[in-house]
């Protein structure tokens, strides 16, 4: 099992070490960096590309280098000129696409027949902290998904929010998997919450299912969001697409709150407030899987939010981009399931909100806070 | 057709009229008022009754004698000690119960049958400014409640959110109907939304009902929740009953943001920091009928907002309190359904919720924010 979060040096090295040394010498011009491939992406965090002198803001340089001219530094980004990289798999390599659809579908619906069993039953909630619940469902729901995936693929590495890491760290592939998501909600029984499953090959989503469940008592129901990589997105078997609205005014968001209240806590206030204040309404439900498979459906315009973990992220992501969203970092960086904050999108709308979401991140960066990978498995091969 | 809103000053000194005038001398000690009735109850922003030498904080005081010992007042006020009053009606008048909560029934549910209709269809959307949609839907539903009520009750008074007020002034029956409550939701598919319909008898709500939709595409539902003063509350024919929480950590809450982004609804945004940061979460649903029958279904403790209109709230604090919540300003003060603000809990929490949402309402009350009733028909006989 890998420790997480695993540092972020290490992490950061490995991941930008196409990235000269010498932009590091923060507010100094630096030579062009020349990035010619999507899947090289850069953060506007740690390049702007804005000024024919590009000047690094990476959390290091600030760390090390912070300096007053940090805010007009900060209004160069222009978050119109990214484009964000794809977030999927190439492929769900030596698996077939249909066959590794069907496995995460199955697992997650089984998890989703413990839940339901247990919906309108009385409940023996422990706590972690304050506001953190977990119930045996919680458990019991995992431990049903657990076998589901042992059974189909003995060899795969699984990471689970309860369980943590097993399997052989040297597959391919990484099953990660929320067996109730949005514990809180379960616990009231508020709806929505859910059941969450997604795959990695090679570190990146290759399948994903998502099953919400919807009303309350007197009538609970269930719907399945699915998706594969290049395969699309579905809903209870139907294609599904993100809206098309491309007006902030006109759009509705959703947003959450993690357990931890620390300054991307706060921060995120901040944004709900200067959100609902000029858009249609933020909503806040309660569960990252359900709000993601929502911007999928086209009925939200975009979801965010700081700290999630990979087990939250991992399904949801791949739906919202096989029906035509856009995936990144709240900084606007590349996203990858590893990371410690979203920002999915029908697309359109990805620059306007990064205006806001993403100075409020580079702003936090500003302060110190930690943005680099949190967590990925010892040894766990990646193509990120 | 009466002219809403109304002034201040005439609803105030005719629901008032008991309060001698000495009272309104702010900051001075007055001879201490004897409360003797529930019906009767202050407000805590007209008087305070934890010090021996009550002090009037009324609006009107404020605006004239603005005074720095604002703050030591109001932190005299103790919501512990205060009971609420019942909003209920004492009973349906000369109408029997079971015909009253019947007919208020098939009112919700025929405007609910046009919501249905036209849940999954496109839909032509205009505005009330920039974020207020109105839909052919929604004015599609009161038509048709209209149609119900008038067969019905022909000389009864009636409220509506689109068509403003209709029928005979002299009719102690006052029919508040919101056709579509949570207009932004249905818009844009996102659960939940409401029909509601609400009846008063002198002033008073007798009866209710509130269609919630639920799920959302590929599995849209409804439930029907109902009340009738003295009978109970119901939930698709069971009965319901408010949460027995009485930790605020341990408690779900949900709130709502209006239209207007006026100093309450920043107020309100510090409220949902606060409660957000003391409590398992703040929900923002959008839609106030569906979160105070949340309230009565024992899935969340308390919602609570301010700038909501009678037929936003007519039904669902009925339906609250005949689940065995308590309702009441956010003040603390005595509820109806002409007033501007509102909090609804499960009663064991009021009292603790008051401590900052009563205190957040004082502050609005010194800034000269108008908290006096906001409609009541001209000539429309109450026993408020």
């Amino acid at each position: 099992m890998g420790t997480f979060p695993v540092s972020s040096s290490r992490i950061f090295s490995s991941r930008f070490n196409q990235i000269p040394n010498s932009v590091h010498s923060f507010i100094h011009p630096v030579k062009p960096y020349n990035f010619t491939s999507n899947s090289q992406h850069h953060r506007p965090g740690q390049f702007s590309l804005t000024t024919s002198n590009p000047v690094c803001l990476c959390l290091k340089s600030r760390l090390s280098c912070r300096s007053t001219t940090t805010k007009a530094v900060l209004s160069e980004i222009s978050y119109q000129n990214l484009t964000y990289s794809k977030i999927g798999a190439s492929s769900t390599g030596p698996i077939p696409s249909a066959q590794l659809l069907e496995s995460v579908e199955i697992a997650a619906k089984t998890g989703a027949e413990v839940v339901m069993e247990a919906v309108n039953k009385p409940r023996n909630i422990s706590y972690k902290g304050l506001t953190d619940l977990v119930t045996d469902t919680d458990k019991m729901s995992e431990a049903a998904i657990l076998n589901v995936v042992r059974k189909n693929f003995p060899d795969h590495l699984i990471l689970g929010e309860e369980g943590g890491v097993i399997g052989d760290s040297s597959s391919d592939y990484l099953w990660c998997i929320d067996p109730l998501d949005g514990t809180t909600n379960f616990a009231h029984g508020y709806p929505s919450f859910a059941v969450s499953v997604g795959v990695l090959f090679k570190g990146k989503p290759a399948a994903a299912a998502v099953v919400e469940f919807v009303g309350g008592a007197m009538c609970w129901n269930t719907r399945t969001f699915s998706a594969v990589s290049g395969g699309g997105a579905f809903c209870n078997g139907q294609k599904i697409h993100v809206s098309q609205t491309d007006k902030v005014e006109r759009s509705l968001l959703v947003t959450g709150f993690g357990y931890e209240h620390d300054d991307p806590w706060a921060a995120n206030m901040n944004l709900f407030k200067e959100f609902t204040d000029i858009s249609r309404g933020v909503r806040r439900l309660g569960a990252a899987a359900v709000d993601m498979c929502h911007v999928a459906l086209g009925i939200v315009e975009a979801y965010w939010e700081f700290r999630l973990k990979p087990w939250d992220m991992a399904a949801g992501v791949l739906i919202v981009e096989e029906a035509g969203g856009t995936v990144s970092c709240m900084d606007g960086g590349k996203f990858t399931v590893f990371d410690r904050s979203l920002l999915v999108s029908n697309g359109v709308l990805h620059a306007k909100l990064l205006e806001k979401i993403g100075a409020a991140t580079e702003e936090l960066k500003g302060k110190g806070i930690d943005f680099s990978l949190w967590y990925k498995p010892d040894d766990y091969n990646t193509e990120l």
